[in-house]
């Protein structure tokens, strides 16, 4: 069975009260891509304390993705074809999860005096924060890097050699000293 | 026969007037690494355009690297021992080159209104950044990514991809999209 089609939404829009401040099209937009680690939280609060002069002058966009539902083990135990229901259950958990994430970066941002727009996609991270830096128009992408160890490198780091390598918009990367 | 050490030499030293301020203790230091490549100079361009609200709050500092002379060719053509007048003479030329770059990055500072140090070593790339980053106290470093094809990527991204691996700042890569 094929993965949920990735869908776009923007949970928290005040577009509305952008442009009614009539400074819209000026905006630049600055897009911090965030998942449950520590690092991306500190990526934020980094942004947050050493742009601030910057992030207030722009749009700061809230950023995270929701894992494709991988199916595979309920397919097996149901002979091949997965419950529908369990399948929405489990997107809608994973939407649940990440917009808690998004709140809670949400408030972050508040007690920094800036309000942020929130953003959540299903799909791989690399492709969906590729994807949605084109698609929204991002001037500055900003991303935790998981630099602890060897390991954690290679499979958490690729996200941010990604956007480096391929994202068309200049990538600031954060890492969370010990 | 050994490269000569790496020297570390600051050309513009501003610290007293800006210690003169005040505000040296509190000023973040933003570090723009640059090179002879349209690329560094678009990145410097960008950040000043676009990180202007935060640089101009902060200390800037340009960086360039005078590559280690490379004697091979005179040893050979000498019989083992390149004359001492020909490595004063390159280094010589290479710091020239680099005093240059650094006053023209400078000016391009001045444009927009933001008074820049300049800084120059003598060593790798890759490792002169990353040991400028520590002993200047560096909060974010800015590159330029030569992004513009998969042979270029290879070669000149390897100091972007290097930093944004190991030095221990946040590092933005600003790619020059054609």
């Amino acid at each position: 069975m094929s993965s949920p089609k990735p869908k776009q939404e923007v949970t928290d829009t005040r577009e509305k009260e952008v442009m009614e401040e009539g400074k819209s099209e000026q905006k630049k937009k600055v897009m911090v891509a965030i998942d449950e680690s520590d690092c991306s939280r500190y990526a934020l609060i980094w942004a947050l304390e050493n742009l601030h002069e910057t992030i207030a002058v722009s749009e700061l966009i809230l950023f995270t993705v929701q894992p494709i539902v991988d199916l595979s083990y309920a397919m097996v135990s149901t002979l091949g074809s997965a419950p529908p229901d369990l399948i929405t259950s489990i997107q809608e958990n994973q939407k649940k999860i990440a917009l808690t994430l998004l709140e809670k970066a949400k408030d972050i941002c508040a007690k920094h005096g800036v309000v942020a727009k929130t953003v959540t996609e299903v799909g791989d991270p690399k492709n969906t924060i590729y994807e949605a830096v084109e698609k929204l128009n991002i001037q500055l992408l900003v991303l935790g890097s998981h630099g602890r160890g060897a390991l954690q490198r290679v499979f958490l780091g690729s996200v941010s050699n990604y956007c480096v390598q391929y994202v068309k918009c200049p990538v600031l990367v954060v890492r969370k000293t010990v």
